[in-house]
């Protein structure tokens, strides 16, 4: 999720949270991402999220924010553990750098990671310490034009996405890429707001309701979280660039 | 809290938690690091400890573990924002290294962080990545000589506590540091097993209930966590290493 204005991700997390263990079998672990500025908080744990009271907790609790980055985990490489799930994070330039990735990535213990090392033993934080080690090469500090960043993610995706499955949400505070290989979908909510209805469960939201008419709010998921709404389907190897709500790029 | 089998910390947190806001006017934010191998999960949030919802979820969810930093802030320098939050977290060796401050380091902006970046502004987070830094320059790779490790330690805490008050915490998944400025106590809780009562509340817990003969428990604190134990308080400029709920050494 990502948006204009602070906003709370409990209705996209409840129908994500359904496939982490009851309408999907992504059972493997769960995270959550919520950035405030450069700096994020996370929500981890190695299991089901459909049956686990700290997602019931972070729904009941809502955190409004400008950027967010969840993940339902269904296990590839690397055994189930805190340290194999997603979203991974580290600091670059100053800034959280929030990853999570679906698909599997081949050859990539083979590449260099600079000064960034994997905490665990999944192809996925294997990719995205690859990934941040190609972009400080690239840029020493976050770099003004932000096209050049931009165009770098796309570069570093298509890059490691040539052995393997590289579906990935990478986040830094200030955007969200969205790397679509095999499955990927995004909606933009805006003025005139109506009602939603997850894909997963009965749960309506009247968007009216909760919004002023300057709201922008881009939700992105592998597949669309709502059944009465339209999505835009990606395509093999676009990006997709994100900032306060719209999709500024599609590279 | 470090031990040598999977802990809760809701004891002592419900103690400190008070602290942050009640008891005590520690109350610009809280954070909570728990180890799980060489990972963390972390709960922060720039607000009173004492008066947090996610706080009590905390306690009423125990997670054990075998090696937690926890923290209630008054803020000196730097605003009250996620950011400037602790524990801090960063990746270093393919570990995640966590650290807690108590205090106020001068001249810290000037120091060399190499390729540590602060997210937020506070001296503390500064200290930290110089800390790294050195850390990282004296060893590329995690030392299999410990002692080496834990002297390192000790004369980074020496040269950065030069100039300000350096009471810290800093995990890294096998030790806990524990370094006395001007106020730091630890007590080691084993075999035969007592009651313990908090300083600031009347909640008691009989440890003989809840722990094996074998079970070793350190703590480390500011000031002592409960009214009828004895507490070893430390000297200015002392570092201890505990491991296993052990203290290895003294610096």
């Amino acid at each position: 999720m990502e948006c204009n204005v602070p906003t709370d991700i409990v209705f996209s997390f409840s129908g994500l949270a359904l496939r982490g263990g009851v309408k999907g079998d992504h059972s493997d672990g769960w995270g959550l991402a919520l950035y405030d500025g450069k700096a994020v908080r996370t929500f981890l744990e190695p299991t089901a999220c459909a049956h686990s009271p700290l997602a019931t907790y972070v729904r009941q609790n809502p955190i409004k924010t400008l950027l967010a980055i969840a993940h339902v985990r269904k296990r590839t490489r690397g055994e189930i553990s805190l340290a194999n799930t997603h979203p991974f994070v580290r600091e670059l330039w100053g800034r959280t750098l929030t990853f999570a990735h679906n698909g599997t990535v081949k050859n990539v213990r083979r590449m260099p990671l600079g000064r960034f090392t994997p905490i665990g033993n999944t192809d996925s934080e294997y990719a995205f310490c690859a990934m941040l080690d190609k972009l400080e090469r690239a840029f020493p500090r976050y770099p003004r034009q932000r096209r050049e960043l931009w165009e770098a993610v796309a570069a570093v995706g298509t890059e490691l996405g040539s052995s393997g499955t590289f579906n990935f949400l990478l986040g830094d505070g200030e955007h969200l890429f969205a790397r679509c290989a095999t499955k990927l979908c995004y909606i933009i909510r805006k003025a005139p707001f109506d009602k939603a209805t997850l894909a997963d469960d009965d749960l309506t939201v009247d968007f009216s309701e909760v919004t002023t008419p300057n709201d922008r709010v881009a939700i992105v998921a592998t597949t669309p979280l709502t059944r009465n709404e339209t999505w835009t389907h990606g395509s093999p190897g676009q990006l997709w660039v994100f900032r306060a709500g719209e999709l500024r790029a599609t590279l």
